[in-house]
């Protein structure tokens, strides 16, 4: 683990910086490009330079090394700058890379889905900072801080204005009269790198506002993360959804992308 | 200095955790009661332990040995923890505390005033973080970002809605048909210091909302900074101000404070 960052690093300073979680299998990061692809463009909207690619891609193996089955969390910061929200011109930036092991999906989960708590911490709005994964996540924090009951596997976030935009750490999806569709990003959230699998591997998905209403006529409602992978949702408040055929779908784009099967073979 | 922050501290990992910037001069800090009832209530607000009040003021104290004229920053985070947005139970937070030398004060814009850009970048609508400070800033940053131009010395910032809240470090008021006003900050904002000691000196100030179409009625507005004291404001785009009685007041509240003179004494 990296330590020793000096302590007026703006990423702890101001939240000033991005981050990936990067699933690592057997030294190999299936959906690297994408979180690349993030990340650049993170940097882009944020004004901030982009890390050397190769430096980025030897860091990871080299904090994967080791382990079968890591995520891999990239941060990377402002660096070092004076008091004040002005940064410096020319900041170099600051990459930090910590691994950890991932623990194996529950199968259970993955056949039969998770329930959703229902947050009452909801995402503001804010165009600028809408879709990248920056450091300015004290919504999520507040979010996940509203239950500790276990059975609940992640916890729903609407918007401002009443929209469905996410969990509070994974993206969510929903069919509703067949259509399988994912909630438009613009505003708020974080467009997921997970999601962005979903959403190459469903023909005739939409990206749309998606009221809180509309969970009420879905048929199936799933999640989709980098990192712990595709799983429908069973229950939100007293609605609940039976595992359908495109979270299934979803799991076998999954294992076709060279990620580790979330079911036990055997199962339907 | 403090150096060697762990990696996995939750303030870089999420923004999760609080800062105040404390003037200290002589080795006193003038404000330091306002200081710690502000960051009190972020941890009231955040569910972040409360910090031993004599370990804070012992390290503030040591970080401004030597400086005749400092600003303190304190910074305290949820601590370490592993991946994911879930904290520990029982977690112990984290002290990060560095001091500057404050360059004195430049009578020329405490006399005449200062300009202000207008920023694009707007507060986003957040009840559960507003008045507090807390580590997500990116908004302040990217509004900083802004402007290069050294004749601005801040930049005014709207909410998502166009109602004026602060510059990007600092409170700022207005006088309206000779009544003082401050923005409420139940949407948005940090409940500054230095607005706290320029509303308890002015009697008859008000709270309230205040579209950006006030300024333009505005006799006087002026800047509050519990670190950079009170500036009139001369300029915001085309709109002229004169420096007013209201801002003078401020300025001796300031001295009387405590805190350092902010123009020369010959100054009218």
């Amino acid at each position: 683990m990296a330590t020793g960052l000096p302590a007026d690093d703006r990423g702890l300073a101001y939240g000033d910086g991005l981050f990936e979680t990067i699933r690592v299998v057997a030294g190999r990061a299936p959906l690297w490009t994408w979180h690349m692809e993030r990340l650049e463009e993170g940097c882009r909207r944020l004004h901030l330079p982009q890390p050397a690619p190769g430096m980025l891609a030897d860091e990871v193996s080299a904090a994967a090394d080791g382990l079968d089955d890591a995520v891999v969390r990239i941060t990377w910061t402002a660096g070092s700058g004076p008091r004040g929200y002005a940064r410096q011109a020319m900041v170099p930036g600051r990459m930090i890379v910590v691994a950890s092991a991932v623990h194996p999906a529950d199968p259970f989960m993955a056949t039969h889905g998770v329930a959703l708590f229902e947050c009452s911490t909801r995402w503001s709005l804010q165009p600028k900072l809408a879709g990248i994964k920056h450091l300015n996540r004290l919504e999520q924090v507040l979010a996940r801080a509203e239950w500790d009951d276990p059975s609940f596997t992640d916890g729903l976030m609407l918007d401002m204005d009443g929209r469905v935009i996410s969990t509070t750490a994974a993206s969510i999806g929903l069919v509703v009269d067949g259509v399988p569709m994912f909630p438009a990003l613009h505003r708020c959230g974080v467009a997921g790198v997970g999601r962005r699998l979903a959403m190459a591997s469903l023909p005739g998905v939409v990206e749309t506002d998606i009221d809180r209403a509309m969970l009420v006529s879905a048929s199936e409602v799933f999640l989709a993360s980098s990192v712990r992978g595709m799983l429908p949702v069973r229950a939100i408040g007293d609605r609940h959804y039976a595992a359908g055929p495109v979270a299934k779908a979803l799991q076998a784009a999954w294992n076709a992308a060279g990620m580790p099967p979330l079911r036990h073979p055997e199962q339907p």
